[in-house]
């Protein structure tokens, strides 16, 4: 029979090919990578480039031998798949020794995303990165070091630009962040955005909203400076971080179907409109629990999961990959922020629900407890149903996690008045008596009553 | 008409006339409260001894002036309910100023629990304390200011035993833990237990498991040792935590049934056997949401929530009281310890089911991340019905929250396979990729399948 062959050797196609082995430990996998790096840690960049992760090799997850030797999995470094042929079920591989067909018994396409790169004047200056490679951590990494920039330009407030904020401020660079839209984090809804930019500029951060980047300026091919919003300032290094585009030319150029999103459409199995071929991770498509929706959220537990389940359902036990509710947490300096579900009223009413909004104060810990600080929740309910549609949280702890709660009673379609009555932990050093969630679903469902 | 009535001024009975002044303000509202305190925080009683708490006062929640100003509840402190007429709807009220008759049009009975005294040898001697009052939280805080102990037995190893080390242990004092049982904190199954118990260890607290307190010692009425397990300890300070009782008397004097848990038995919106009567807090039983069998868990949470929707029901809008899933936290020294739901395996074939537990080890925070630290859970689920049971654990931190997770679950009836793929956050400072949790729900799915 032939192989199971996996194009991407990163969380989604690792996750399928470990689990398809650990099923099937006589039937041969072969993973392609097109680069060096296997199963590395992209979250982790940011806080390598800060310094509170050490060592380079600690994003490296799996080290590529293991996966060879333990796994026994084919593993293909510097080998990029080029093209698919669908109906002879054989892929084109482009290696070192040059090209060859290598057929499919199933394929899974895990080919993720890239940083999209802005047609910005001066994007090929000495200075200026993306980040959505190790190469490109261990770049930004080196300069911050070597070359002790003093200003630095952060183009893009989302989760990158916040978290890369923190990296560079810990080198005491100055740091210029710039948004085009009003907020940053837009994921995270309003509230969420108005805590977090109050906290960057309280703890030094030059913000610049609604301000739109038109280029970088630089002498003898080295950035000098940042045009935006009809200023200029100097900066001498720069990072790129204005989203992620899915890589599904492959898979489209095979004729396989692409979603809205311009992500690889799939079904609820991972499979894509070509037989035998799935697709996951950050180049696919994935549905929303709360819309019901395909949906692009690029997130690594999505990638894992959905992995996972491709390589239990191509060894014969099909398996979902699971909805999504675009549950996301994110550390900005001394603030925690999450979200999960539906949260903008616009999204929710385009998927048919009738969406009320709440927002409440209350605390980390009982009132008296020594080190309680505020949560900030914003929830959503449908007037309808009195369904959980989804919530955004801040605050500077146990954040985080609480929004877990909340994604449980999303993926359970759980009414506002049934959270309201979850019992939930208390002890004072951990929460009020009514946990800041409680809380939030007793006024939401005030309002929805 | 006549008022509502409600016997006991703390968390239940507060809620429910808060919430029903709320819906009715033209009505009259009596408390009786037969003490001095009214809305009190019990469970910050031992972080303040510990000292964590500064203020006495700051363990009082609402000042009953503003109870009686703001909220217009007609309170009546040092007022004792003595006798319930559930025919002639009236009670009979031991005051200041001498008995007399109250008629009620409903009443709430809200009297609490109280601290369980053992028949010890030794219990009336000077040094030996019960915590069970805001009174008796002063005499041990002074005690420990005061008097200079040089070594403290406690007795009973459940929250308040393990709360009190810690409160205890941060003035110095040699704290010896006495447990009848092979662990301490029973409700949170033996895993959970031995990590705390090797915690309390670690950090110098004198663990005495499956031995048994005869009694205390003293000279001229002044408490000098505790005899337990056949030997004798030099100790100047007793705190005896080995439960509550629910204080069910003043119901079943009148005729109201109680429940095989010595708690008053109620229905889903808290209604007693008699007509018009309520019960809520530590004095009642609850449903529990996985066996649906009555149970008593005195907890904070489950008293507030009672009271409110049974004010909210005595206004005209009847709103069940909302089961308990058992969900507790509580902090250790450094640990944190949660559970919820049914994990005994004996309890949960009692209710019918057939429990698979299993217990799996991961982190707080993503590998690479300064200062992840080990989680420990266990979890149970159902082989036949595939629904998750119930869960502990615990770790240095990310435990008291997260537990919240696995009761949502409980609560919605949400089977392993499900919880395996709720879509949970995921940043590096936070959580693993796959959260501890789903890393549970993964291995114990494996087991039931």
């Amino acid at each position: 029979m032939e192989p199971i062959v996996i194009v991407g050797g990163d969380a989604a196609g690792l996750s399928a090919a470990s689990k398809f082995k650990r099923e099937h430990p006589e039937r041969d996998v072969v993973v392609f990578e097109k680069g060096e790096y296997v199963s590395y840690a992209a979250c982790g960049m940011p806080y390598y480039i800060k310094g509170a992760v050490e060592e380079f090799d600690d994003l490296l997850q799996v080290p590529p031998e293991k996966l060879i030797e333990d796994r026994d999995i084919d593993l293909r470094r510097y080998h990029e798949v080029v093209a698919i042929d669908t109906d002879a079920h054989e892929v084109t591989v482009d290696g070192p020794d040059g090209e060859f067909s290598q057929p499919y018994d199933q394929l899974l396409i895990a080919t993720g995303a890239r940083a999209i790169e802005p047609p910005f004047e001066g994007m090929e200056l000495d200075g200026v990165h993306t980040l959505h490679s190790l190469d490109s951590a261990k770049a930004v990494h080196d300069a911050v070091r070597d070359e002790s920039p003093s200003a630095v330009a952060i183009v893009g407030g989302g989760y990158v630009g916040i978290e890369m904020a923190e990296a560079f401020d810990a080198h005491d660079v100055e740091v210029h962040l710039f948004e085009m839209l009003p907020h940053v984090l837009a994921p995270f809804g309003e509230m969420v955005a108005e805590h977090v930019e109050e906290h960057l500029r309280e703890v030094g951060v030059e913000l610049h909203l609604e301000t739109a980047v038109d280029g970088f300026s630089g002498t003898d091919g080295r950035l000098d400076g940042i045009l935006a919003g009809d200023e200029r300032y100097d900066v001498d290094l720069a990072l790129v971080g204005v989203g992620v585009a899915p890589n599904a030319e492959l898979a489209s150029e095979a004729g396989i179907d692409v979603g809205e999103t311009g992500a690889i459409a799939t079904d609820e199995y991972g499979r894509t409109s070509a037989d035998d071929v799935f697709a996951a991770g950050d180049c696919a498509e994935s549905r929303h629990v709360v819309t019901g929706a395909p949906d692009y959220v690029p997130l690594a537990l999505t990638a894992n999961r959905a992995g996972r389940a491709i390589g239990q359902t191509m060894a014969g036990d099909p398996t979902p990959v699971g909805d999504i509710a675009g549950t996301a947490a994110v550390k900005a300096f001394d603030l925690e922020a999450a979200r999960t579900g539906t949260i903008d009223e616009d999204e929710a009413r385009e998927a048919g629900f009738d969406p009320v909004s709440i927002t409440i104060k209350s605390r980390s810990r009982a009132h008296y407890y020594p080190g309680a600080e505020p949560i900030h929740i914003t929830m959503v309910g449908d007037r309808d149903s009195n369904r959980v549609l989804g919530a955004a949280m801040v605050g500077r702890e146990g954040v985080a996690k609480r929004i877990d709660t909340v994604a449980a009673a999303v993926h359970t379609e759980t009414t506002v008045g049934e959270l309201e009555y979850f019992d939930l932990s208390y002890a004072p050093p951990f929460s009020p008596t009514w946990d800041p969630v409680l809380v939030a679903a007793k006024v939401l469902n005030g309002k929805l009553d």
